[in-house]
């Protein structure tokens, strides 16, 4: 692991997810950019000492060198400090779990999307809601179909933590989100208006190709934007409209999408997300719920327990774990993994992102001029 | 009452409303363009035959000059015919409640403005939603200053039923709505966009400055837009986005704001009208449900029966004409109404809602540029 | 109208049902016990001074006589108010609405079963929840067979306005409530529990053949029990229990039912009462919604506006006086009513209630043991 | 770890919930009573082979022997054969996490008391539902006398899985469950009706004193009930209903509970367990949110992730293991838990669980007659 020292919030999201299905141990890592809190970090997680390391690069050598190195390196650290280490240990032929957005710059990115499409390792970017077995239900259902032709889709994801001056405080989790050289040129947009984007597009399967943007900072002081309202146009002519806030009190993780088309509807809420509501066209409602009755193969496969037993975050975070380790274990073994494993978000999920962000952007600074990803 | 005959729907509407509250008698009518059905629809009706009219101007010069001719009249034709019999009745002395849209063009709304406000008499605009106690219980929260500053609008009004061609099945309702001749410029956005719109101005008390819209025709051969998203720019710095739709299936009446502030969020929505959710920033979520605890003076002003026991849109409806009796009555007796009467929409909403359209029309036309009200 | 005069709950709630659908003229009372009070409750109601009268036998007797005399008088009185001029009217061929339980005692009751059984005029009870439309299509559905055999029935009605003592506040609802001399000697039962009591027979069509009940008496100083738990057994073997409860905090008016068979679930509940789920056992649950997809043509008799729109407890109120006028009207006509009109409660149902309070009486007084209807 | 082989459901949720605090290593097993797929079992587990075991007693001596035995046993089997094992590991020495009910039996349940109670060893039981960090809160509010005294108690534990005879299609969880020779004298009861029961105990401090119990057995040719209702009195004069069922379709795990007192209610739902509703008497309702605004320490304790962000069974389930480990590791090194870690049920709560069983067996044999605990 590179990053989730002491301190961090993300780090222990992610170990959490790794162990929840017993595929992976933690072995090695350089947690800290601060080499005291690095081991001491290290130490509280069993890792051995000669295995805790002052950087990623002295890591990713080491790590390659030894016999019993790591097969998988995940990447918790902000934004900025992603494409780095990520291609130091993809070139030290380590597969990389990397945390989202892929990158805080252009640059970055298509540094790393290039060192990505010239290797052979398994490059997976945790886009945890697709981990959701609703989520990949619902895009199961869109692509069969059921839904008909997409005509419109409205995703949205208000928070409120940052209704007030938080990074102010001393609030780590504020005060590298809220700064653009450790965020990148977008706030709300980039944090949380990623995984909006990336969930419409991961359900309906269609691109976005050009939004027209309204970013906005609310706090006074604040130096990147906290609100985000944008419209949509999507290949083959859907229309959507996208909202992701931090200044919307009562809204915690309100992630929510909803898909309409000529033959139904379907709509998830993150916070809830044992059910998906499907609404054909002419017929009543159906819950479908997780694990339920009509629940598909596609949710079963991303499912642990019975329906009525809520599954949450941490198991649709781990699930990302678990198909990445059976990509792995396919990759060692020299054999092709089971395609219902392959739904974890890579490289190209990464740069869809990373351009959407730097649309985002620039429609905001132009009027909310309609602007191409 | 003009307009309403057999085979209409708002006409019904309005007749329940206005005999909810006892505060009406339907006494003439000029209820169908077609003089046949006129007659028929009103012998339905208990109306005299000699109150029965062929057409408003017969009516309005008959009814001014009866002693016991009608106070006021309700205008419930589509929407290219309220401009002139609201003239007519204002013109020949009688109170006005009339349909939304306020018309179906400008030049209608502009005359129809200069002949209200040459006149004394009260004009009423049947924004229904305004009616229900727990909008006009936010509408005063946000006044208070119970939010703090607004930040946020989101506002939102799908329904389902034009998901198919419907206006060519023969069904009436369909057919006007969606025939530029007598709608107007707006489809989706003149018949639903404009009371989500009018909702939204309601509760917040502020305006909407600029919009940048796309309005959408999803089913081919359709004359008008049947998709609405749009940015909302409001006087003040607040930021929000509109979203109405008739082709979002699963949707019936989905009429839903949300407000948020420096202080904290509010949420109600139509379908269950009688919980109102206010989140102060940094405490629990509270549902403050109708005539409960927590319901202020002006939502128990535009109740009837005790918490727990839903009210619907009939009652919201209703509440308009309750108020526009005691506004009607106060006029005749020379005396001033109670202020708590005087939240229904008039005039001046309904240019708003004129200006709203036209905005949303032009800008979609202009590739979503932004344009002011 | 018999009853509800200045201060009253219920008979307001009645004068707006019979209006809603235009089917009624308020034109003769005695409003009240107390002269004064019934005088100036009648004029201002605009009843005519003469047909004001001071008592319900001079009412009864005087209209009876009258050539343009009342159709149908609605009982609206304290419980033990019921019977009385029930028979009264009846006997002077007059139709009669009567609000519920039947009476305040088992005598009382056993009189006025005799003279509605010999008389032919209509005898209505308003067990108002009866009238919501997705009452009577669960109803409808249960007898199709929809649900398999009944097997599971839970129903509760909790609230929680007497969870202190109002009864010694003034408060003129709450003291005749707790008042046996008026209510009779069921509190909690007689006022709320009969309705759960009544809507779980309404649907299930079965009827309860022993209770084991416990009627608990929380609030110090009260006369009657305001808590209500019992065990039901339904003939055919279903199994069930009823709460009731006017002290538990946070409940406004939670009227709910569901119901288990072999095949499926259904469950309504009053404060929402626009919804429908029905579960097909093995399939996802189904939201049927008033006049919605799935909603049925018994739904529809019951309904007046478009699905989404929300109807509420007026409007399920004034549908059983829409039947009752048909049933009278054909009465008068000498035909058979449309049976989509017979669903209104009558002498049976109020029996039926009357034996649920007085073996609920009788089961708790016996520490819960079973008990016959 | 003692049962939880090949085909086994809440072995696979133990080994989840003892691994995601990373408190535990599983390293011993005696996984099924057939030693071939003990065996088997065993490797996919990547348990040793020499610590593979054909049997408990086998494995309680061995693992005893052993300088780095096992520190803490899980048993998982079915009810009839937990108390044999956790009698032999805690005379053993070793610390025991026990599935619920606590036995097959009475005698059972004694014979392991008289153990446990001589023993210094820990011994926890997992009513997992306990873990729920909401459901700790409120059971400090209730603690807190946030709710002032309580009067009223609705506990409910609905499912559907067995509402055809599943048991015959040789799925093993229905065998064992409709067993009597492997479950107990209670099916529906003991299964469900017990956890339930726990909860409502747990939650509210008071115990349950007597029982009015109908074990209803509605699927012909099954040995064990499959529905239950009872009322409930609780010492200090408490009121309250408990409805379990194996048979109600569209219920998948429905465990709710609802408490009314003087001051307040409370509600929670392990299907959305996220959410506590506490509804102060007179106030509107508020929805405190895990980790959210007026969430506390207690919960916060229980919680691992931000609000919004669900946490479920799996989460709910591991606290009890942290818990355990937090207890065993200050037992280990001689010192005091934390208080915080002392909320996991032990002998106390499974003691409760069987008399409840008994007593609810025995009632409703008796015509549903009270029966003391």
């Amino acid at each position: 692991m590179v990053g989730g020292g002491q301190g961090a919030f993300i780090g222990a999201v992610h170990r959490i997810a790794a162990r929840l299905d017993d595929c992976y141990e933690l072995v090695a890592g350089a947690l800290s950019a601060d080499p005291a809190r690095a081991h001491a970090s290290a130490a509280e997680l069993h890792i051995a000492p000669d295995r805790s390391y002052a950087d990623f690069q002295a890591m990713a050598h080491a790590e390659a060198a030894r016999p019993d190195g790591i097969d998988v390196v995940a990447i918790v650290t902000p934004n900025h400090l992603h494409a780095a280490p990520a291609i130091a240990f993809l070139q030290a032929g380590i597969h990389v779990i990397c945390d989202k957005p892929l990158t805080s710059t252009m640059a970055d990115a298509a540094a790393l999307e290039a060192v990505v499409r010239g290797s052979d390792r398994v490059f997976g970017l945790t886009h945890n809601y697709t981990g959701y077995p609703l989520v990949r239900q619902a895009r199961e259902m869109v692509a069969a179909g059921v839904l008909g032709e997409i005509r419109v889709v409205q995703v949205e994801y208000p928070q409120d933590w940052l209704t007030t001056r938080l990074e102010e405080t001393g609030q780590k989790q504020a005060a590298w989100r809220t700064d653009p050289a450790r965020s990148g040129a977008g706030g709300c947009v980039g944090d949380i208006g990623t995984h909006a984007f990336n969930l419409a597009e991961f359900v309906t399967g269609l691109a976005v190709e050009q939004v027209a943007a309204e970013l906005t900072t609310f706090v006074p002081g604040r130096a990147l934007d906290d609100n985000v309202q944008m419209l949509l146009r999507f290949a083959g002519g859907a229309r959507g409209a996208l909202w992701s806030s931090q200044v919307a009190p009562g809204n915690e993780n309100g992630l929510r999408l909803r898909v309409y088309g000529t033959l139904g509807g379907l709509e998830w809420a993150q916070e809830n997300p044992n059910v998906l509501t499907h609404a054909p066209f002419g017929a009543p409602p159906q819950l479908i719920r997780r694990a339920g009755a009509g629940s598909s193969a596609v949710a079963g496969h991303a499912s642990r327990i019975p329906a009525g037993h809520p599954e949450g975050y941490l198991e649709g975070f781990a699930q990302l774990y678990r198909d990445m380790a059976a990509q792995i274990t396919a990759h060692m073994a020299g054999r092709e993994p089971d395609p219902a494993c392959l739904l974890v978000p890579g490289i190209e999920a990464g740069m869809r992102g990373m351009r959407f962000i730097t649309a985002a952007v620039a429609s905001s600074a132009a009027n909310a001029a309609w602007t191409a990803l």
